[in-house]
């Protein structure tokens, strides 16, 4: 093993380490990267756009080996969403290899301080820094990022996000290892001194399923945490989001080789056959299991990896109650901005916007129902203007059956459309889905509405949902966050009962309570190293980045304690 | 609710509160509660016995009820190992209705501060505490324990651990209750003010299946640590030691009534049926499960009730390694206490003594292994007379398989019997099983003799295992600890390369070390406050009283931030 170099960039990143770990105890903002575009060069956007092309119809490497692997088996047929196969093959290994090599990684990288783990962990993400827009790009073309949510969510966030979880373990590492030394009486007996010491230990092979929607932010806070506690880890990639992790994983072996650390202390593992990705869950070798995604596949992992320790973030939505304001165009341009993001296909994206029947108080007046309807609908179709190509905005639909569920809710009964969800012809990616806003009024009486609206309907599709007060809205907000999970909540209101209400409810389900976010700070971002994320309290959810529990899990406390006998 | 009596428990328990806050930070020990008889009066000692022989043949009464449930079902068949049944009954409510109460509870009671929660606690511990001796007879009657055992680990030793997780919670709720006040630039705009809120909040219903060996010890850590954080919790005690934990559950009700909070904040469940047992860890309500005892059930809760956190601690063992060592008749006298105490009953009792083939080091000699089994036997008869009556020491065999399983060990073809089991003829208790440990070294050669040593035996059988080197020894202890559990090794050595190797065996595989304990401080135990206990890394136990994560499992934490607007 290389130290002096681990040491060497211990000292290089020191800075960087020290501000993460003020930043997760005090929970001040902190970028450790910067998310203006200004701040990066052209020639580096344009850049990571050339690697990406020379990535296409090729076979990925993701470590250096030697020939014999020619004939290895290879699979992989993500297809961008922009509409071309990416033509990238990944090497197919054995689960069960994988796993040993995993275990043999482990008792080195374990042994080493979580000082110098943190210290070859910070190279890995600076390097990944330096390939944010290749990362971008790569955003954009498995997850139908726009380019601008390519650069936030897939590279520097998620980076932060990284760093953030090393941060986060060597912290609580400092606070599971303790010396004590300390007297014992018992009766009469002369006293004896014990010399107590308590230090964490990894808790084992790690396997970290990501997703496709945020496939770094999402897997990294896992990954990172997991490899600063001293575990192994396996990524699982979702077949259509292979790239991102593939890059990730090289990029953390190559900084390993380097170091003379096994760069098996992380494997990516892709097949070709579904079952392969049950089957590894339940092998006995696998202590952890994250996962973020559909309900589906999380609930079957708690029931059949239970010998694992199972995490999971699954389906939930984000509503909205529109209470009063004192900033209605700062509002109306917030929750526009929300819907068309993305295509509103972050879980975190507003979907419900619960309004009262008596209209919107503001200082001055009151705004109908019907004039908020409109004014929303009219900002999406000023900020679609705004945007030249609209994709830019909107990303595109990754999944295949979103088109039929919004025309579907759209042809519900209860449904009054105020916008219809129109495709959009990109002049640059002719096969793209570029789909416009949905929204749909909630007519009042039908029971079948919730069956739509409650769950997470991933796509541009909003809700309107008129109660008749304050009350009606936290019942019907309780029992949706109980039953179907709630992850975020916006409200806006200037009444503090109001705000008061809401914080109870927003709490007692789980969900991130956002009040009055006016202007372009939206609903759906989160500060790394500040905001938390998850903890949708409906059954089967019970992941919360940037809580303390998350990292915890990580690691487990041993003791040994020596008697210092007075013979 | 009684705010002003809840705020006068706050200030009478101050400062046992306080200290139990500093020591559960510095792990130095804290006895809030003396472990010497002699700080006792004999008089409360008597009046313990006469309490505990005015339950006999009652209907245990958990709290005021009116007239109306006279006609409730009860159950209740609990027999003393000491040879007599109890003939105490108790309700049996159906669990649904458990869950209804529960829920309503569960509102007032996590709305209150943490700091009035944890005076109600409080008041509640020292109450149990002032019923000390009626709790070391009922754990002599309900789990055999000698008359000291009861005193320690029914009574004050399990007060202590109560009072520890109602700190650990206080501790983790400060760091989970942050306001953070921040400045917010995104591009170009002007700067905006967030306000941040964190707050923990309860995980929700706690299920607490508790044990027969040490069922306050067991419970209460999780008891406590629940309601502290605001969760309910409905207690399932094992059908012979039922009454220990009614007995704490109507302490901890009465308490609540005096202050006006809903004594439902925490029931006892009893049904005749074991069925209802699985049933009701299968309850979409539960959210937390905590079990301590047999893997079987453990693997079985963890496999079906995967909708909750399951918390498990299983079957495990403890070994010993005796190398070498400067003060042999200490040594000789530790290990033949915790062979005899409580008959070995305990899973941290020693169980599997390992010894190299060239004998134990001493500063100026070697002991043969030879004259180490003849000292080790030798001293355990010195022991046996030293206690009169022996049942003092060796309480009394809970288990009906014991004297069969012990037994079959003693007759197995790897066995040299050093010690035979004896059953001793009780003066008091005529029809009590008092038995006296069997000593059996395992003769090389059998690969059998694994099957009989690696999992736990309960009672009082050790093996002397003979092994060629430090190397074997490790290697088995790492195999035995990751396949069977170790939940705690012993190790006598002055050679600090043996330590060395010792305490990384040990980390790998979770089990609490214990150095060169000699004399009256035994491997066995445990300084509540301070040092840890649980951690077997045997697949599905992933529990460890006193270490940071059984507490933050309880509390989920949410967030709320505020934009204030900038218009």
């Amino acid at each position: 093993m290389n130290i002096r170099r681990l040491k060497m960039w211990r000292d290089q990143h020191r800075s960087m380490m020290n501000s993460a770990i003020v930043a997760v105890n005090s929970r001040q903002p902190y970028s450790p990267f910067s998310d203006e575009l200004t701040n990066y060069e052209h020639a580096q956007i344009e850049q990571g756009e050339i690697r990406f092309k020379r990535l296409l119809d090729s076979k990925f490497q993701i470590d250096r080996r030697s020939s014999a692997d020619l004939g290895e088996k290879r699979v992989g047929k993500e297809t961008s969403p922009y509409g071309f196969p990416l033509g990238i093959s990944y090497r197919a290994e054995h689960f069960d290899s994988l796993v040993k090599k995993a275990n043999r990684s482990m008792s080195k990288w374990e042994h080493l301080s979580v000082e110098l783990r943190s210290a070859l962990l910070c190279e890995a993400i600076t390097r990944i820094h330096a390939d944010t827009f290749l990362f971008s790009q790569v955003g954009m073309h498995t997850s139908g990022h726009g380019f601008f949510m390519g650069f936030h969510a897939n590279a520097v966030h998620a980076q932060a996000r990284a760093l953030e979880s090393v941060a986060r373990i060597c912290q609580i590492t400092a606070e599971l290892t303790q010396q004590v030394d300390s007297e014992l009486t018992v009766g009469d007996a002369q006293p004896q001194r014990i010399l107590r010491n308590f230090q964490p230990k990894p808790a084992g092979l790690s396997l970290v399923y990501s997703g496709r929607v945020a496939p770094t932010w999402g897997a990294y806070p896992c990954v990172f945490a997991s490899l600063a506690a001293g575990c192994p880890v396996i990524v699982i990639p979702h077949s259509e989001a292979i790239l991102p992790l593939a890059l990730t994983v090289k990029a953390i072996k190559s900084v390993c080789a380097e170091a003379g650390v096994s760069a098996d202390i992380i494997n990516l593992f892709c097949s070709d056959n579904d079952a392969d990705y049950r089957k590894a869950a339940q092998h006995r070798a696998v202590k952890l299991i994250d996962y973020m995604g559909k309900s589906e596949f999380g609930k079957w992992l708690r029931q059949h990896a239970w010998h694992a320790r199972v995490m999971t973030q699954q389906s939930a939505q984000t509503s909205v109650f529109v209470h009063s304001t004192d900033n209605y165009d700062g509002m109306i341009e917030n929750l526009a901005f929300g819907l068309c993001s993305y295509s509103a296909q972050l879980c975190t994206s507003p979907q419900n916007i619960y309004v009262l029947k008596d209209g919107i108080q503001l200082p001055d007046k009151i705004i109908t129902v019907d004039v908020f309807q409109r004014d929303l609908v009219a900002r999406i179709d000023q900020l679609l203007q705004r945007f030249q190509p609209p994709r830019d905005l909107l990303g595109v639909i990754i999944g295949k059956q979103t088109v039929a569920d919004i025309r579907q809710c759209e042809g519900a009964r209860f449904a009054k459309v105020l916008r219809h969800c129109e495709l959009l012809q990109d002049p640059e990616f002719a096969d793209a889905q570029v789909l416009t806003p949905s929204v749909i009024a909630v007519q009042p009486g039908f029971s079948s509405s919730l069956d739509y609206y409650a769950s997470e309907v991933a796509g541009p599709v909003s809700f309107v949902i008129v109660k008749d007060d304050l009350k009606t809205v936290a019942r019907e907000l309780s029992y949706v966050g109980q039953e179907f999970g709630v992850l975020g909540l916006g409200l806006y209101a200037i009444d503090a009962n109001v705000e008061k209400a809401m914080k109870c409810v927003s709490a007692d389900i789980g969900a991130l309570l956002s009040v009055n976010f006016c202007g372009n700070y939206f609903i759906s971002q989160c500060s790394v190293f500040t905001d938390i994320h998850g903890g949708a309290v409906n059954s089967s959810s019970d992941v919360t980045y940037g809580a303390p529990g998350f990292y915890h899990s990580r690691l487990r406390m041993t003791e040994d304690r020596t008697v210092v006998c007075t013979p």
